[in-house]
């Protein structure tokens, strides 16, 4: 396509800060030829306080003539944990399909890393991003007194893990390694857990090149910490996801570096793309938010709208800079003029 | 009491030769005037082979007449994933009401951790251990078809989380920092996270001299590699404590280190204390194993039972072990001896 229609979302804290920057970089990475429209949008926190709400019906409507989203960041303590989380980010991931949450984990050379040793770490997690325990199905009887019982029911359907499976196997096969490891925790929650399981293995007979693995989510955090080298793909569920991607994201290079991807393969909803961190309202507005997150993110974006070269231009720009950065401090602005210049050129 | 009466549970695998370590340093360490009466008992792959029980009415009415229970590992890949982990350790977790399950980490000078710069680590986590997803309860409809939905049930009760939320805080209160962190996914799990929120911020002012804090999982799991010094006591859900526990044992001396409490601390029922490694059948009958989870283990079951001085008494010894093992490669049995010369003398 010859236009990006791009829906845009700062959201809160750095959120505004980290968009802007990605915003920059995109504009430096696209060919003459594509036209690129953004239209931003005021979710989050702010909007929240002034009218109670955090995503209507006429603002998904509105959303889904983009071709894609851009998301900074969306949280503030000033509003109820959960409420904006549950109302407005897993409320599109849902509505929108995003069944694979694509969180890729790479250390660069000269990255730090609070373990030991520069370790070779380059592998990429396929979270599925619409069942498991993220549902929203539960509930609570005699809330608030001695006699509570609430529940939190994880939902998994043949349909959705099978989709997600073999986006992950078709990933794995088009990687070098062409590893493909399933994380769960088939011991004990064995319905969900059988259901993981017999689907990957099923899929795995139309891939033979690709070597399969599998671990349990407490195993798989050990070797996060002390084998990463040995993850090409990752598949798993929602939650295991979550907690994997946060703590693959702390090995390589931390939060500041780790983008996303909410995306919905069939292309019938928009894809969003986001830095895993937070509105990390505690340094918002000081400059002093890393941007490259968002940065990847909208290389991830590019990849998903075709953009390949554009796309891979944005990585090698990210990798020298990262590569090059050492000590230097340098404010969110500062760092996305440089990996703007160095795309541009 | 003056006589411990322990049912030893040696399991599969490394199981045998750790627990047999565990036993010769307990019986270094136990005074005089302490009788020991062990009774070994055989649940694991091997029997579940033989007879296709994993535990049985009777095997629990024998096992409730103990003080305590000692268990080295159950679990072999001959055994379908999930068979005796669910037929052994979790029914006996359940049956016995376990309900804290205690998982210390403390990296002592000198011993290796996958971190940089040898981070002070030396807190405890508190992991819930009847409840949450673990409870068995869910199901699956049109089970391997293209239509199968499977589904787990967290179950949490303000009974259950307040019982464990209240142990944690009392040992919070015990310690020189005295400070406690919930760890849960409150903004995502919303009912089980508002009754662990609520229940934890109202035992909160009986214990007016914690510090408390709150992470996501998905969070804590960062601060883990990033700042672990910033943890003293955790408390959290079974299945999440399951997660950051693997983790916490791969950053404070790996797994062949990391040392488990399931207790009841009423004492209606024996508490089982066991290793945080399993089976691990790769190694197994070549006298690799490190014993010092178990022997930790042992510490943890004497404390339970009244000992004080004689867990202590271990744990000084497993410290002045590890801080001088260096590179040094033991046996199994080696590393056994040398720990109860140290106990002993
Ligand atoms: C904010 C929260 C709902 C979200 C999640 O749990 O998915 C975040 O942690 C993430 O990983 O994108
Ligand atoms: C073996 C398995 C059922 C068990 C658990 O998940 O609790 C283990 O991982 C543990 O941490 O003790």
């Amino acid at each position: 396509s010859h236009s990006i229609n791009l829906a845009v979302i700062p959201g809160d804290g750095i959120g505004q800060e980290v968009v802007a920057q990605g915003l920059k970089v995109l504009a430096a990475a696209l060919p003459q030829d594509v036209k690129l429209e953004t239209k931003e949008y005021d979710f989050g926190a702010k909007r929240y306080h002034a009218t109670g709400e955090t995503l209507t019906d006429a603002d998904v409507e509105a959303l889904k003539q983009h071709d894609a989203i851009l998301l900074g960041a969306i949280g503030d303590p000033s509003v109820p944990s959960g409420v904006l989380e549950r109302g407005f980010l897993l409320k599109l991931r849902f509505l929108f399909d995003h069944h694979v949450n694509l969180r890729p984990s790479k250390l660069l050379p000269g990255v730090s890393t609070p373990l030991k040793g520069q370790p070779e770490i380059d592998f990429i997690v396929v979270r599925e991003g619409t069942e498991g325990p993220y549902t929203g199905n539960g509930g609570s009887i005699r809330t608030g007194t001695p006699h509570e019982v609430a529940t939190e029911v994880s939902v998994n359907t043949a349909f959705g893990v099978e989709r997600v499976v073999r986006d992950a196997f078709a990933r794995a096969q088009a990687r070098p390694r062409k590893k493909l490891t399933l994380v769960h925790k088939n011991n004990v929650l064995a319905y969900a857990g059988h259901l993981w399981t017999n689907i990957f293995n099923k899929v795995a007979e139309e891939f033979p090149e690709v070597t399969t693995d599998y671990l349990h989510v407490d195993a798989a955090t050990i070797f996060l910490v002390t084998q990463p080298e040995r993850f090409d793909v990752i598949v798993t569920d929602n939650l295991f996801g979550d907690i994997i991607t946060d703590l693959a994201a702390a090995v390589s290079g931390g939060i500041g570096v780790a983008a996303s991807g909410n995306i919905n393969p069939s292309g019938e909803f928009p894809s969003m793309f986001e830095p895993v961190h937070g509105s990390a309202p505690d340094i918002a507005g000081q400059g002093k938010a890393d941007p490259t997150a968002t940065v990847l993110s909208v290389a991830l974006l590019l990849r998903h709208l075709g953009h390949e070269t554009q796309a891979g231009r944005i990585e090698q720009a990210v990798a020298a800079d990262l590569t090059e950065r050492g000590d230097s401090v340098r404010t969110t602005d500062e760092i996305g003029d440089a990996l703007a210049v160095r795309v541009a050129s």
